[in-house]
């Protein structure tokens, strides 16, 4: 078996064997095999792709390059949930806190961001004092206790994933099924919850921009999961605008409070009670609309804030922003868009207001960047709004930038505006 | 231009700009592109091809990668011959000074060989004496004076091309019909000869495979030859079996000067003769026709003989082999394989016999590998010729090899025979 064969098989559209897969992730972990042979592969895999058997064998090679973790330590039914990325996304410091709410346990492990906006991880090292560099035993420890917690993604967890994004980012190689579902579910596989819902974003602001291909990259995610033993969910859901109102990290740290302070509703309130319900519903808490109704009263009750609070106060951060949101770090800078004109608010391309938020420090453009976490943008409106002239569009907010002339620009361009005559605005 | 907008409008293939085709082969030939970006790249060229006007941009930043060599000194018309390789061609050796007899000069840059056999550079070289290594001036005389030359290819040639089959040949890259024909006709258009006839092999022991996968590289590199202002033309020849019958680098100069002196008829000579007239035609010298006839007059009078002998002894070799072939070194040992019973010689691979003469020293595995001149097979029959039992069927030389079981086993195995009844074999 050399790497050369099995280059030339994915080549040729030939289905590799378990053990050609093995030796070529074995073989690139080890750093055996050079980087130019991997990407010659990943391309070949980019546009030929694999069947649904070497994407198992593939996720399984990925997942034991590194630890698998033993959960037995957690005491009931583990569940974990994944988006797939998005503009704005908060989901998950809402779906922990309300499915734990609820009788699961969520021990969950976050990746920093690349890109317009922080990871869960980075948002969540917006609130003052909060550690997501626990021990295995501490995050145990503190997931027993209120059936909830997040920490940063441990290195040793699936280095050959680690080692292939890299690769994969500058190579050309990133947008493939199969490959996005391997590198997704392999770390899902790693920290080894016994129930896992996918939450697959589709639209202009997430990497799947049709549902055709959300629902493809979620049935083989299915797949996969199942063919490793777990109870595995994907649900598809809206990334065609900003999720919510909120982007950047503390803003949305802001904005995940509020909802369970019970202050909201929309678009992000649903989304998050159905993932929470597909949560509790894998876990056998009852049917869909059980659990829907058990999200809800979660989340109405205040016991999910509960839980995100005392979590806090258990990684050492500042809990005390659960009572009173204006305890987060606020930006030293920051300027309205107004409208300028009477408009209904048609269209929001999220990836363009992620890329603005990305101006104003909230992302990382490179891996060493450091995140402003107060930097963002709060939209005052949702699609389909109808919106006077000189009332506020967005407010724009930044520690690092002071000249908003650029990010403003972007984030308003981002808007598909209707101009409206008189008396539609009333 | 970034290198991976490049590669993911490959990915999506999407033509590339004459722009972007130049940043890319500058940029890895500089160094500043990446081995691992430029295989991706290359995997998606294998897959979804490029077009004509993108394989004429890379052959051309190709051969400007390197010098362009200004053939002005030399007097007349230039005419170069490449042949895309095979078991047991030598018709560089033979068609250079029957064209340079018929009054065109053929001044020739080859390649060291990786393979079964040696390339022509290293069969010239087991003439003993013969320099390979000349300056370009040296060069230039010698073609003046005999119409006829060979020296080894400079490493100011193409350094993009040398980087890129490196990396081809580790990557499972190689069989792309675009990157073979940019491959061959960046370096012919860098030597810079007038008309430049291609030799596309084709059969069991060549590259192409297929007449079809032939034709399309010979149509390619022709339309490439002409974008630059060349004369071109391709001629499929066979390579289904060996070309003449003797595999190995000694004895291939053996069997181009006993063919030279007059002695030999058949396949090789015929392909000999199609090359050359092929060669004078596109130099101006007259109808295909004439120019045969001018072929096989050069070499039924010995004037093309007297030109290679004059040739080899301008370089500093032992030009008297020209007169005996005995003179040329011979192999310490050697091995006769006999006829097992009464057999027509049905087919042989020719690849595999190639695989045999490098089992006995004739090529190279690896680049550093040292080549044992006298190394290789002699074939004592064609196809379709019946053989008598214990009547020999091959003789294999070796002065490194003194145990011939293996490479007779392989070599052995290479014939297909069909078993002849006794009445069958008169």
């Amino acid at each position: 078996m050399t790497v050369i064969d099995i280059i030339n098989k994915t080549k040729r559209g030939i289905q590799l064997t378990g053990e050609e897969i093995d030796f070529l992730v074995k073989g690139y972990t080890d750093g055996d095999i050079p980087d130019y042979q991997m990407s010659a592969w990943l391309m070949a895999v980019c546009i030929n792709g694999l069947t649904e058997e070497e994407t198992v064998a593939l996720t399984l090679a990925m997942r034991d390059s590194g630890d698998v973790l033993d959960l037995s330590a957690i005491n009931g039914i583990t569940v974990d949930k994944h988006s797939t990325g998005g503009v704005g996304d908060k989901t998950s410091l809402i779906v922990g806190p309300a499915a734990a709410a609820c009788g699961v346990a969520v021990p969950k492990m976050s990746g920093r961001g690349l890109g317009h906006t922080g990871g869960t991880i980075d948002k969540l090292e917006s609130v003052s004092g909060y550690r997501t560099e626990l021990d295995f035993a501490k995050f145990s420890e503190i997931v027993n206790k209120t059936g909830f917690s997040i920490i940063a993604q441990s290195g040793c967890l699936c280095p050959a994933d680690k080692k292939m994004y890299s690769l994969r980012s500058v190579t050309g190689t990133v947008d493939s099924i199969p490959l996005i579902c391997a590198s997704i579910m392999s770390k899902k596989l790693a920290l080894n919850a016994d129930c896992i819902v996918l939450d697959v974003k589709c639209g202009s602001g997430a990497f799947m921009k049709t549902r055709d291909d959300a629902e493809k990259l979620g049935r083989l995610m299915e797949k996969v999961g199942r063919a490793a033993g777990k109870k595995c969910r994907a649900v598809v859901t809206d990334m065609d605008k900003p999720l919510g109102y909120a982007v950047g990290n503390e803003l949305e740290v802001r904005e995940a409070v509020e909802l369970l302070q019970g202050r909201t509703r929309g678009e992000l309130y649903d989304t998050c009670m159905e993932l929470t319900a597909n949560m509790l519903e894998l876990a056998g808490k009852g049917s869909i609309e059980e659990c829907r109704r058990a999200a809800e009263k979660a989340v109405g009750s205040g016991k999910a804030l509960g839980i995100l609070k005392e979590t806090i106060r258990l990684h050492g951060g500042d809990s005390s922003v659960c009572d009173d949101v204006e305890r987060l770090p606020k930006a030293k800078y920051s300027h309205v868009i107004y409208a300028p004109r009477d408009v209904e608010i048609a269209a929001v391309n999220a990836e363009e207001i992620g890329m603005a938020a990305l101006l104003l420090g909230a992302g990382r453009q490179t891996r060493d960047d450091e995140i402003d976490y107060a930097a963002g943008i709060m939209l005052e409106f949702k699609v389909g709004d109808k919106i006077s002239m000189d009332a506020p569009l967005m407010t724009l907010y930044s520690n690092v930038v002071s000249d908003f002339s650029e990010a403003a620009l972007r984030a308003y361009n981002a808007l598909s505006l209707r101009t409206l005559t008189g008396s539609a605005l009333t």
